[in-house]
């Protein structure tokens, strides 16, 4: 069968590995091309499949009918036109793109936020895709049924305490990032809600319906290689008697979108491209809470998993197609 | 020098086996005792020095000027009668005479709530103390500064994420504490503010200044021995220049308490009698709201540690005496 | 597509799930059953999909074809003759019916040794098939070539210092495998050449032409959920230029099998079902010794996965059928 | 009481850092200086204590009785040099003084080899001391019995298969050191007979009256910051009834060498300033063998505690002061 090419752009990166080896297993994608600045030349196994390293400049940008860039935030807008320049469509896994970025030129028409459970429609049709955060994806997927139904309090604070494996820090070699430092601790990060994903989890929160609420976010640093839980606390105007009943509405039929009884562990997503969340009434207290618990794998659902799904739809092929459910 | 004899009731446990470890290296008091049914006639090395366990049927209570109880919920309540009849003092570990326990039918001046900075005055005529639980601890003495100088907003729920290591759940072969379980996971529990900690923690807030608070607390299990860290989100009436400062002022000169000018890790305070803890203005919300970092050992400063700082009180020692700090 | 029902007996431990995992996304089989006592009417998620467990008197053995006896060594000899008079062909994951076991009554000719790229041909026309244990398969499949081109000196002793993940230690709630006590720690067991896997391999080694070679094995417990490293040292009668050739000869073609330039790490091998295996020669000394390093996923080539290698020979389908390689 | 002044150069990696919080412990000695380049100015918490970096440039050797450089091997040599021409005596960390060191132009008398226990009488008039390796410490002291009692088969290999935490590495920012890498993994390094701490074990064997055995080891990387783990093999010219007997001689009133029943875990020698040994006669094998089990925490006892009890020689001191047993 004829595979479409495909190409990555900073292929040696942790999300750029994941997409290599997600397309490796793909049934009618086929890689044309690896791109790592720093492992040019080298070969590199990837689950079962091997590649061979370009340098980001020697990619055959022409040779791919879409391009993943997986490039550090700032440095992706260049190589997102270059790509384009050479006739293909893009799916941008850096920030550049995505809703609150500040320096983004690009209208939201000609670049789409493909957090694509909510935001389908526009993706076949893109030229480039804004593929979301990690964080972002396993918050933004939770909370939206609350938003489109205007069940939470105006005015009201949503408030995120979330925790992400240390491969959501990138393949940089940081002395914070070391086995010796990480093993056995647990710290929080940008606190003070400095967190450069909170642009992004307030514009589309308001898109999505929350006008005048807040997103108060604190992420911590697990002593695992991936996954993202994210502990979500949300006041409601008033409990109902199965306060899953709404999630369970917005997302039937969806195959990458599991809501579950028990709270959701790392356990249960890794290597998967899925989100799971579940959803409880706060006991105890005297303003109606809502405690909603979402988890991802960082590298799937939260990076190359959901970059391939809109590459699927990119392509015209099924959605589901060479994704890990 | 001659030694006071304590002994440890419970003493195979995590919390037990830390007390243990503490007493052998402390300068005025010596091991009558260590009791455990499980381990009976066995021996350990803790640390440095080594036990014989007794079954607490034959444990020596009229040997130990203070007995502390590690002994499970519910089953402490008993073995504090029979030390009180031998005429011991008690620091019990258990959660059966807190602030919030139902079946507490002891007065408080009895058995005064051992949070030592902030309660100091009450514990070295005491007969009994109720030495707090590891998450109130890290929470209480994180909040309390605020709630004494009533800067909380009224009506407000304290929001509270915390994450606690595996020894938490005690020395217990339970399957969902294997390695291969927990390993690589993260999740949580008690989901819906229904964790038994909840009662003593608030309790504790009324008594401190918050009487129209709610408390919200979410524990989550992490894939690391020892440490608890609670990030908690406080709404408050408006902004200092150093919120900080109220910290400073309220725990001048208590060699227990570092505030912190970066948010602290588990790093910071394993193995130590301490807690640590940082305050943060949150940015880009519209309510005022305070992020207060907590971080200490659940097995010293949330068990073993705190417990000796109360028996050296009991004893008229110095409060430091045998405590790293 | 008609797939061919099989069924797991000990269906709940960690070989078992990872059967029924590899069971469900096999293109042809489909699962009959998966009997566990402990967890009878329960269901569970493995990897994508579910299973109901049943209790094991209550597996419809004459529903399966294969049927996989996942139990504890000494109680599978039992089920494996219920599945055999139930019309069902039998792999068995324990050690009963293993070379070195000592009460098999069982002829090696009904009950071949599953050790599939070496004893290939019998497997076919078997009625049960003996499935090697996880140590074993690691060490036979490195030293073999060795073994069988005579290359050994006589009468020496091949040395072995392995190290495996804690799932190789089984599912079951014992206080040294709770995540704070194995985690940050190492340690040999079964020192004194005293493993229980010790006459498997003894046995197997004297088949392959090692007729007065000596096995001295020293297992290891690892803080890692699976995989299993085995350092081997082997006196030689000389050294060959190239010392690998010799493995690259006895394995060409065998899919499961890679000779590496680099030693392996368990990084390598988890979840594929693979043996991996470098060799050097040692530097230094002046016995010329072979150091040989071997890594196996323990749950996969070590134990589900070699048993769906022999069970796709059984039934006649390609052996690599649903194996991730 | 007044305090001996001594300095740190390198103070900042691993070894560095253990040796200040050890210093700030010591009842008799106090930190003169804490050296690192790339954290000059910066202060750092170690343990409940607190430096200040300056550049080993800056350090004022003049100020130190005794200075110990934990420089890289080959940096060592010209600061040992400088630290002795401003008065002060050295323990040098580095392999640049010890035996089999190639360029080492000093001799033994000046530097002499600080394997405490072995060969305590050279150590109190030494300008110099070469303190032994991480791994040469855990060998060493567990072969040195047997080789001293003559009691190994001449001619035979003695076969070390040893793992080691990741800060044996050191804290250098190198990427398959990050969690990620390491985390769930293990594997062997310097395959072959290569590491570079062979020729050291190699002189010292002889030394100690390994006359004509070779020494074959090959290391691996844990997933665990701390501790090391060897497994030793020794071909024995006859077994005898307790073969611990020979160790429990050699180490009598040993502060610091455990003799164990049982096979010593990492969590037995974490933090202490010890060395914990088992021995077992191999069964099941025509070679009389003994296998020996040897741990130690590479931080202390394999560098900074066994550095101090060398200084503690050259001060006069007990050998025992400020460190934990």
């Amino acid at each position: 069968m004829h595979k479409v090419p495909v190409g990555v752009l900073g292929a040696s990166g942790y999300a750029g590995r994941e997409l290599c080896g997600l397309i490796a297993q793909h049934p009618a994608l086929e890689l044309a091309f690896a791109a790592a600045n720093d492992q040019r030349g080298r070969r590199a196994r990837i689950g079962a499949s091997e590649v061979t390293y370009v340098a980001t400049e020697d990619a055959p940008l022409n040779k791919a009918e879409v391009v993943f860039t997986a490039l550090p935030h700032g440095a992706s807008a260049k190589w997102v036109g270059n790509a384009r320049e050479n006739g293909a469509r893009v799916v941008d896994l850096s920030s550049d793109f995505r809703p609150g970025a500040v320096a983004n030129a690009i209208s939201k028409s000609q670049a789409p936020y493909g957090l694509t459970e909510l935001m389908r429609a526009k993706i076949p049709g893109a030229e480039i895709v804004a593929n979301p955060g990690c964080y972002p994806t396993a918050v933004l997927l939770a909370i939206a049924p609350l938003l489109k139904a205007g069940c939470v309090v105006p005015g009201a604070t949503i408030n995120i305490s979330a925790a992400s494996g240390v491969t959501g820090a990138g393949y940089s070699a940081r002395p914070d990032l070391l086995f010796a430092e990480v093993a056995e601790d647990f710290k929080a990060y940008a606190v003070g809600n400095e967190h450069r994903h909170i642009a992004e989890m307030q514009a589309v929160t308001r898109e999505l319906g929350g006008k005048d609420n807040d997103i108060l976010f604190t992420p911590h640093l697990l002593p695992v290689a991936r996954g993202i839980l994210a502990t979500i606390t949300v006041p409601v105007n008033e409990y109902t008697s199965d306060p899953s009943a709404l999630w369970r509405d917005c997302y039937r039929g969806e195959p990458f979108v599991e809501i579950a009884d028990e709270p959701p562990s790392l356990r249960d997503v890794v290597r998967r491209n899925v989100v799971r969340v579940s959803i409880a009434k706060a006991a105890n207290v005297r303003q109606p809470t809502l405690i909603i618990i979402s988890a991802i794998d960082n590298l799937v659902k939260g990076a190359a998993g959901q970059a391939l799904q809109n590459a699927n739809l990119l392509l015209g092929l099924s959605e589901q197609a060479g994704l890990p459910a």
